[in-house]
């Protein structure tokens, strides 16, 4: 008996489209004997056929026409590879479960953004919405958090969701450079894009732990901003100061429940060199997760690029291709939590704070004086003069204090007539 | 609608038996919200009802022959804690199989030496033979080749997977102790079972890279013995030189495929320090996947235990919950190819080598005398003699050699009239 062939529809054929396709085909005898399915690719929009591509597909199989390939009975699944929370990547994911075809998307933003409102239609309509390459590229966390790690209660998951950070802050310890120069040769080796400031300020690591949360959580995505900073403040300097106190600098995605709240965040932290988190380094990234019966997990791959998007694409269409209409969160969106926010202000940490200020005398008693006026204490301080710009950078770490005063010390400072520009304050972590 | 109940039958009710039905039981809700589903514990087969147990259950779903349960018209599926390749745990599995009921079993030994038997009964039923728990315990390894990884192209699969002599070697090194005193502390957390045998002589970790490499590799499991040695002949002293040379000790279990034949082992390795392998630490296990497109993977968790193990069973339940056949092996039996083996004596490694030798004049020519003839060369010699005794022991790195030409020395230098027992020979391995 002669199969019926499912139908595939790849909306986007830049990098990832391209090596998508090509792995594809190249594996579809053996994805076809897995899921026990057969699939053909029917349709590739791009918007210019003639765009050089290292890939070729049958021009028979273009279409431009993406809204449109959307609605068309011979189209099963629609793979939505444009990218972007807006625009016509939203546009062809609504449209297309509305219409009743599956989706797989790698496509963060958007799932961090309205996630929860195609959830509601995709299982309406009965068919999966599927993101696996949206979280941590090749990585399988969102299966594992789905499948492998099903019967667990979560209390927390964190890790290093951003590739390009992770590849500037191991490259600026490792070869002793400053954020701009390893910004540079990041962007020449593909490892940053042109414009990446949505890597650099955490909304990026936002989107993906905001994405994780809601699985790990069985809640909704929050739609309140939360804590994020990213890298642009960090200096070698800090990253020298943090090596000879016994850490390392790195960019955390935190997501976790405190006394039935839920607390976010994404920031630099100071992590100790002998954990495993100070150890993953370039672009790779890592995820832990605490939960019950199964303790702590770790899981860590190759965070972008084609190959890993496309081993995390090809899950998915497995997991459609197996059949079975699954929900897009691991439980119907009727019965996902909102879970409110812990007060951020409460939240306790000791801190890394350095403050470049004028070499004047009366400097340092008026830091402190700031430092006691907001109830944080100091355990180390280094002052490195720079006499010839005379300057002085102070770099200080203190003992445990709660946020709201750290908030508070850096705004006091920030206006203080010594200190030349914003304070970088990083978080220390016990990971 | 009322859904139709899925009644499930435990068999084995000791530790792991007894946390995985107290768990399932508060979790229920939560289980049957995510898989749709609804189900009940039919029956729990115990040898002794009147053990004493942390766990109670009620005295009506108690039945003392498990083979009849197989049997019954109302079971749906299996869960098999019995344990052991041979006995009952084997007359129940493919009694259940046989009688068209889904099979879920923590049982490594079992499914290592009968998997592919029991597979071919369950593809034929249609029903579900589950495994998540028999590798790595709560770590979702099985999960994630069959789906998180499903459409890579894997090249090396191996780690460590076997607690209990991680936990020996890992405690041997931090706290200066000698083999068998950690082996009897081991005993005493629970950390090793009285009769800790197929764990120390790498017997239990073969098992488990046996199933992995069929995963793995779409392969049958492979019936030859594997070349498989443990940790019972390391002893403080090697860890302290393997120590100072720049390397942990670690048991290995390693799979890949080299000029296209698959080539498996365990064994301990002399790792680098500041591998990823050599800090982990304690009872964890962890695996390292070489694929394409995904790259590197690495995942590692609590590797044993009731809780792990319970992780890793709910998520079979859920897997067979969720309904759709699936393929025990990821793929249909018939399509699972057989690998012939790398022939072993050609594999090239360089080693560290301990000769606990009579302290006589003569003794040193006569060992390098017999490095020569196998054509090993000697990268570093330290002798350490003890006077009191009239001992001396001679640890030696290599540069790289044949395995025949390894294995051939050992036999030599074990036949020498100088040397007291039989060499250590501890592989140095790049990972």
């Amino acid at each position: 008996m002669k199969k019926k062939k499912i139908n595939l529809a790849i909306i986007g054929f830049g990098n990832i489209g391209s090596y998508f396709y090509k792995t594809l085909n190249s594996q579809k005898r053996k994805i076809e004997l897995k899921t026990n399915k057969n699939f053909v690719i029917k349709y590739v929009c791009a918007k210019n056929l003639k765009r050089k591509r290292k890939v070729k597909f049958p021009k028979k199989l273009w279409n431009n026409n993406p809204l449109s390939v959307c609605k068309m009975d011979d189209v099963d699944i629609i793979v939505e590879l444009i990218g972007g929370a807006e625009g016509m990547a939203k546009k062809v994911v609504f449209s297309a479960l509305k219409n009743k075809k599956h989706v797989i998307t790698a496509n963060k933003s958007l799932i961090a953004k309205y996630g929860d409102a195609l959830s509601i239609i995709a299982e309406k309509n009965k068919v999966n919405l599927e993101y696996e390459a949206s979280v941590a590229g090749g990585v399988p966390i969102i299966r594992s958090i789905k499948n492998g790690l099903v019967g667990n209660k979560m209390n927390k998951i964190y890790g290093i969701l951003n590739g390009t950070t992770n590849y500037i802050l191991s490259e600026m310890e490792k070869n002793d450079k400053d954020f701009f120069d390893v910004l540079n040769e990041a962007k020449k080796l593909g490892f940053a894009e042109s414009n990446p400031t949505s890597d650099l300020n955490g909304n990026d690591a936002a989107d993906k732990i905001r994405i994780l949360s809601a699985l790990a959580f069985n809640k909704t995505i929050s739609k309140n901003k939360i804590l994020t900073s990213g890298i642009q403040n960090i200096n070698l300097n800090d990253i020298k100061h943090a090596s000879g106190l016994g850490y390392k600098i790195k960019l955390l995605a935190i997501s976790e429940i405190r006394n039935n709240k839920l607390i976010q965040r994404v920031h630099a932290a100071l992590v100790p060199k002998k954990s495993y988190m100070a150890n993953i380094n370039g672009v790779l990234n890592a995820i832990i997760i605490d939960a019950k019966p199964v303790g702590r997990m770790v899981i860590q791959g190759e965070g972008a690029g084609p190959g890993p998007t496309t081993s995390s694409l090809i899950s998915d269409l497995c997991s459609v291709l197996r059949g079975n209409i699954k929900y897009p969160f691991g439980i119907s969106y009727k019965l996902r939590k909102k879970i409110d926010n812990f007060d951020i202000f409460k939240h306790i940490s000791s801190s890394y704070i350095r403050i470049d200020v004028k070499d004047q005398s009366g400097v340092l008693s008026s830091i402190t004086k700031s430092f006691a006026k907001n109830k944080i204490s100091i355990k180390n301080l280094i002052q490195t003069p720079d006499k010839k710009s005379r300057k002085a950078s102070i770099a200080i770490i203190t003992h445990e204090s709660f946020e709201k005063n750290f908030q508070n010390l850096i705004r006091n400072l920030y206006r203080n007539k010594y200190v030349i520009n914003k304070p970088t304050f990083i978080r220390i972590e016990k990971v």
